[in-house]
């Protein structure tokens, strides 16, 4: 029996970059948080505190912001893919190279009725993500593109119920016919073929109201039901998606018992509960979707 | 000498408090955080643990519930006042009652390009406040309304100077003529008359409009002038607003340095620094302004 | 009726310090959050931009860096002090200087049941606090020093009680004799005298023994009682001290209900809840302290 | 190509369950916050929102109570595995459970001199983890238990060097032979066989001491060579360990430039870096370590 070095990476973690583009007299603004990951050959750093094959941190973080201004954030996923490209490409010791990216949403100011040219509220709604994996190099090189959104909070004050579940000793919860239902949604979808450039503004747009338009209209009988729907309606719009992955906190709102003030609750009156929650998690794909890979290998992997 | 009890408050903090409208087709929703303090003849209980004049937080928190349904939550600021005056007019021991409300928004989210009727999306942006305090009873009973907002993220690409400043040995800072200017704003207004009752949420949405107008449209030299103006502007707006408080961290966006790799950074490429930060705090009032009275001593005085 | 210019405030927040003394074997730390005020003639800057008497922030944080190697840390109110006077007496248009510190302590790693020369774990309990204030210059300075803890998490599993308090209509708590009494304790407490220097470090160790020790004897008829009665402790060991304020959340842990699956649970199994909580301050002083002045006006008093 | 549903688990999160302990005069405390996933024969809940598959989160909440009445909380790793079996063995439709607990430790608080019996202090450094798992039932069912810890904030002031390292274009970074290294270290590490079940609170106490002991003695030439020789050290002493992951942020501590004021600064004076950081991730394990199988599968692995 030995003891050896197992998996490893290492990579700048949360650094934001914020590009504005001011070419035009309607400024734009790009406000990111990158986080780099180098995977390769780095066992000497390990085993022998032998740095020659590992670029600094310091490094990668310089790298975000230059590539910020050679090639730009259009979008987010061409920009980690751009990212990504350079370290495989160019940087010997590595063998696969993951960028991640949120993105926080800005809304142009109104003013007098106009949209401000320079001014912005941030939208504070959900973050905008992606991951994206570039291994190898030359003609074998491939590519794996994760986007995404979380903390996109929704609640539908009627249309859930949550009746017919399985009972033990231990189940005291009534069933219900009428309930809140609220969350925070956190959506991954993993695009069939980067090789493929999608709009991914235009992709995120659409996916983004897909899920919103179906949390709305699906009367709710399970929080699963709805994630599956949200799922299935997203697959089935965008051919080029091959599986979507949704995570959903039940954030609790529990009505409050006013009996014994002699009130009724007729569905008005709710305590929203932080902790704890349920949490609920599915997959949606298609059942000929290409293997993962390292699609879903994330920055934080072993954290 | 002699060692005394000074000052003292108790209440319930943060309760969570949602409450829905679905009399008509269109369901609305009021999603708050309350926090309540009694202020009062407590010294027993400090000095001798006798809990007779302590009405318990608990108790407190019910109230919060029983008061959302009974006086509704048409607006924070009325809502607030109805609990504040309960405490003050039915709680014997209490000479002075303050209720402190956060009010997250909530948008509707657009199913087919309409609104849908009981699906929302939290917004994410601002945080709305009050905090109002009623002292004594019967014909002597008096209040003060303090409203606000807080986490308002603003950002300016161009539009703001740095220049002129004092200097010392310890200065290395640079003069600019075109910076980003970002904040996240906490503004709070006092009204000169609670008995003539504003419209609350127009006055709050006005105020908000101002604001970001003036942080648009201002010329800004100094993170103080810009909020100087801003204050100017809601007091002439607003006749019935005796004061206004802002407070706002300077988020500092510092260029790229990316001269190193041989490019040019004119004012694109950003990063956005965490701590420290500069924090501009400034008051605009009326030189005739009724005496705040204990309006600004807030549910964590003490903490 | 005109518009004025009310109070208003500048400086740098949370600056991260840290100091290492590395001149004997045993390495020393002093881990620092430093947030810096300046008061004084700013109206200029407010009214028309001119920032001709505005010290920037950025010139705060490089002389809090400058300081920490000039003057030391050897503790931090005497580092907040040296700060606050540099500012005072040495920058013009400055009335009064504040300087808030956070302290977060380090223990020595033991290695081979020995105490490590250079390795050090943070201890994570509560953080040390200075708020401290110098105002004028020459021989009419004035000084005020407060000293805290903030986030001191106590629990005692027994002796405490809660009962015979007032009820009214909305009251549906039960008295309890025995329940678990747990709190997060901010402490602030005001020297009377700086200009008779403290040992500050030694009084911060008594004045946090005292409290700690006070929580545990006492036994609990309200938590009001606690405090009332750690004050009190505090201030008949410490002449020097003229006042302290005490803000303790109710973290409350909750019997869990047990019943529905026939199992007692005589104060065995509790639901530790996050919000809503209870919150008591309350002020223990000397009858004879001298007037408070400026001491307590934070560096986030506008927010 | 069709549509389907891919993985899914669904659970309770983060209840905060604590079990006091008072049979003896010395009152114990076991301070936990649980997290429940199960995974099975949920389909229909997501295709039809049919339930009766699902056994409530509420029900898995209600359990997690019973068990800390009924099985105890001796140590984190049995309350999990007991309550792990139950939900594999008792509940039909379940194929898999995994339970997830942090731990929060307290210390007793000390009282002239002497442990107080019923008084505790939290401890507030790393919080101690464990993620079981239980696979179906009867004879075939077999365990997965990871131990570990999270928020273990060291530093050592001197004994770290970063040199020789790859430079590429985008490299400014300066080589040092004495920099401060810091981290929050999160450490789990696999059992190799639960059936033979660990001392588990001796061996926790036993590997953080390693951990702690190897970031104190290991000279530094790379935070990755620290954390190998943490990893390699706790398989070293611990036969029972297949596994352990580690990931560390480098907590970067910036020299402070005091040059433009005339001071020196000889690793005195440092700045605390929020943003970004490094992140060094490592495994280190046996070349015999039985396959992990589902132990590493958390309970927000979709998230």
């Amino acid at each position: 029996m030995a003891i050896v070095l197992g998996p490893n990476q290492y990579g700048k973690a949360e650094t934001r970059v914020v590009r504005i583009y001011r070419d035009a007299a309607q400024h734009q603004i790009r406000d990111l948080n990158v986080s780099t990951v180098l995977r390769g050959d780095f066992a000497a750093a390990h085993t022998h505190g032998d740095q020659a094959n590992v670029l600094p941190t310091d490094t990668q973080k310089n790298t975000c912001f230059a590539y910020a201004s050679k090639a730009g954030v259009a979008e987010i996923e061409a920009y980690a893919l751009s990212l990504a490209r350079h370290f495989a490409d160019d940087i010997e010791p590595v063998s696969q190279a993951r960028i991640e990216v949120e993105e926080y949403a800005w809304e142009r100011a109104t003013v007098g009725g106009a949209e401000h040219p320079h001014t912005f509220v941030r939208s504070g709604q959900d973050v905008r993500t992606t991951a994206v994996t570039v291994a190898g190099r030359g003609p074998a090189q491939q590519a794996w593109v994760v986007s995404g959104l979380r903390d996109l909070v929704v609640l539908k004050s009627t249309g859930s119920e949550f009746a017919g579940f399985l009972t033990d000793r231990y189940t005291t919860l009534p069933e219900t016919h009428d309930r809140v239902l609220a969350t925070s949604l956190t959506a991954r979808w993993r695009y069939a073929d980067p090789a493929e450039p999608a709009a991914w503004d235009a992709a995120y747009a659409q996916v983004r109201q897909i899920l919103l338009e179906q949390f709305a209209v699906v009367h709710s009988l399970a929080l699963q039901q709805t994630l599956y729907e949200m799922g299935r309606a997203v697959l089935t719009a965008r051919p080029d998606v091959a599986e979507i992955r949704l995570s959903a906190p039940n954030k609790h709102h529990f009505l409050a018992d006013l009996a014994p003030f002699g009130l009724r609750n007729p569905g008005e009156v709710f305590y929203a509960a932080d902790r704890p929650y349920g949490l609920i998690q599915a997959v949606a794909q298609r059942d000929d979707a290409p293997e993962p890979g390292p699609a879903w290998d994330s920055a934080a992997v072993f954290g």
